[in-house]
């Protein structure tokens, strides 16, 4: 279980919600307080969007709460469009190639969750890339495997909510085909450089939480909410996807997966 | 508020103790809890006397809990004398040099505490330390510099819980005339190839945890029981020394610091 | 290009090969001689044979010249069969997973050289893996596969001379039919706590350098002589393979790879 | 010795003179030509100004070759005036404290050089600190140390080159009285958000390489010219001080070291 956030809005300084907040991410990867998991100091990574169509990453394997380059990073880099996310790793070793955000193309990626009994279903998993996104396989999580199965399905042309529910629901299937009984949780965020699409839904109703929230110069999705105070913030329905539009708007979609 | 274990008795190999007990030394860098800081990932260390004078040493800046080099080191070193050590810094920033245990000719020395208002008497102290152990220092911790200064009065032939006592007493006289409120916390480990001697003292009679431990292969010292039942495990006085001796003996000595 | 070393002898601190020589592997890690790439900076790693069956293995994604673990480890740690590897990465990024020597069941596996246009036959070289195998897969290099490619034979029951020379062959020939025109060059060792195998060979006739030594308390193959002085290293033959065997003899084999 | 480029100008990517030129200072670290040593694989770090005070930095102590977050961050970050430092180690462990450049209020500063003889003067040149420069230290280098004797004379209120001059002077002073004979020797940048200070000077005239050059977007100093052609790049004198103003003039100055 791991804890992210994923903002779009005026362009404002990543450490104003990644460092700053109370509640901060960086806070959240030494003491969690909605998840199971109190501490995520398996590696963290931040991703951004600049001028430029494929987006900046910075990622390490060591724990946010005390790394200098993240802290000098966040103050002097600015985006309208950025994810964050530190990690509790609940399987691949700990390595660069398994740190979130996850990129390809112009797409950002991250994702909390477990596809439960992973082995039973990841050589299977990993046939299904063609050769091109086979070779931009980098490490060995579920959560990258998802990431490029979903990409292969966006370049065929579907949505990114289209294109989620017909990886979730190919996985699943196989899931139930190998005899698993530990169930899919998949709480992610995509983005493309102007929209974000947040996602949580688990074949067993219990999605790891996931909020929208919106300031004044933008709006955002996080694992936990970044201050004390809750209010203002929104916990996403179990089956519910949520596109943080480049307008400022925001449209809820429900995900069907079957 | 760091957690350590100190080991004297068989050789037995490393993880017998810092991998294997259902609350091992790995374990309490991930979940401690005897401890205000529950996370202790700053990095770790693990020191070892062989066949040689001097102790073998690894150290990293990374959490213990996912390190396969200590998991193999560990399986595979055996010793008759050996520490561990994992880091919640408080002070002085999250690097090799600060990590803990520390090395100087054949002296191994582990902290667990704090000295109140460091800031303070910092530059002083170091200045009290003689040219060849100033140039020994490498980090910037309180702990390491506590080290050097006792191994500076064990060089003048003073034992080690004289030795002890004197650098306490006098940094705890400059922290009262510096006006410093903030106390000072000292559970320590030092070694010298043959015997482990323990200290449990502070200035408030709020020195961290230290258990006194009896197994049929040796005895230990520890921050923690290792095993959930905390039976057998006796927790040292403050302001109590103990020497675990190489003929299997300990003997219990009173620090005075004034 | 990489550098190594494998020894088979009298219990030696690793140090005495790996540290202290004139031209030690350390010292090749900053400046090898007989390499186009004079830099082995992307890692490195030692494995050795104790009490137990398994080996015990230390690996860094960090140049090994600058190591002051290894400098500990080597100073004490003694092993009657080690092997010690500096990488120049070809590919495969920098990651621990991705430094030799390679472990599985009780062997150790090193390797110098290249599986030319490897993108064109990584895929289907991966399929060749049975399960079991599959999921020991931790990185991306050629070497790591072939590896457990060789390990499939030897759980097959064929001896090291057979297994390497099936998996040559059958990678080029899977690159002869992919139409792949870069060389298959192969400098190895291979060990299963008993013996040494040390392997040289390539499909253009221009393997990676590898000698022989005898010294008075055992023997060795490496990249380079240890000294500068190059008397008393025998280059293996391209084609070769060395055994070096626990009774202090070796005994040469002709690799037949077609 | 190290390798270094310092730039001002227009607002460009990092990369395009940290990474793509054929030259650029990520293949000096593999490979520099007008060094000693060819290698300088013992960190780096890159250090920008923005829209704030302070500066941007991120450093690390592996080797920049490799560093896939330095291609990333180079690719995305802008900068009308950036530092770029490859180090060689010639003292002061590897550690992130020991990385260039250095920054203290809104200064930036590298080195490539050394203080000859650095551990018979290293103690009396940190006595010379006060107190409050004196706890900004981090890491054990001649580099750092003559950074913030140079921020004491500034913040004094000397300008760059006498504040240099005065320093040099000190050090070589008392590098004579300790008897010592090795060379003081110092290339260097300093910055202030503003302009660049370029340094280059020996005490036996033989300073570390350090060209300035030209281009229509903006002015740089660097060891060795970026790229194969040395046409257009101008080795300062030894002696010499450039400034790189902010409106895009240089001008030379004579250090005065006595």
């Amino acid at each position: 279980m791991c804890r992210f956030l994923a903002y779009r809005g005026d362009s404002i300084y990543l450490e104003d919600l990644v460092c700053r907040p109370k509640h901060s991410l960086v806070r959240q990867s030494l003491r969690a307080e909605q998840s199971v998991l109190v501490t995520n100091g398996d590696g963290f990574g931040v991703g951004w969007y600049g001028d430029r169509d494929t987006p900046g990453l910075y990622r390490q394997v060591t724990p946010a709460w005390s790394d200098e380059n993240l802290k000098a990073l966040a103050a002097h880099v600015r985006s309208h469009l950025f994810f964050a996310h530190v990690r509790a790793a609940t399987g691949g070793g700990i390595s660069l190639a398994n740190c979130h955000p996850f990129t390809a193309a112009s797409f950002l990626f991250m994702h909390n969750g477990q596809v439960g009994g992973f082995g039973e279903v990841h050589r299977e998993l990993e046939a299904q890339l063609p050769d091109t996104l086979w070779h931009q396989r980098r490490g060995g999580t579920d959560s990258e495997l998802i990431f490029l199965l979903i990409v292969q399905q966006l370049v065929n042309g579907y949505g990114p909510v289209e294109a989620t529910c017909a990886v979730l629901s190919d996985i699943w299937g196989r899931m139930k085909s190998a005899g698993v009984e530990a169930p899919l949780r998949f709480s992610a965020a995509l983005a493309d450089g102007d929209d974000v699409f947040a996602f949580r839904w688990a074949s067993d109703q219990q999605p790891p939480t996931l909020y929208h929230h919106r300031a004044a110069y933008g709006q955002m999705v996080a694992s936990e909410p970044l201050e004390g105070d809750p209010q203002g913030w929104d916990l996403l329905e179990p089956g519910q996807a949520l596109c943080l539009h480049a307008d400022g708007r925001s449209s809820a979609h429900a995900l069907t997966i079957r």
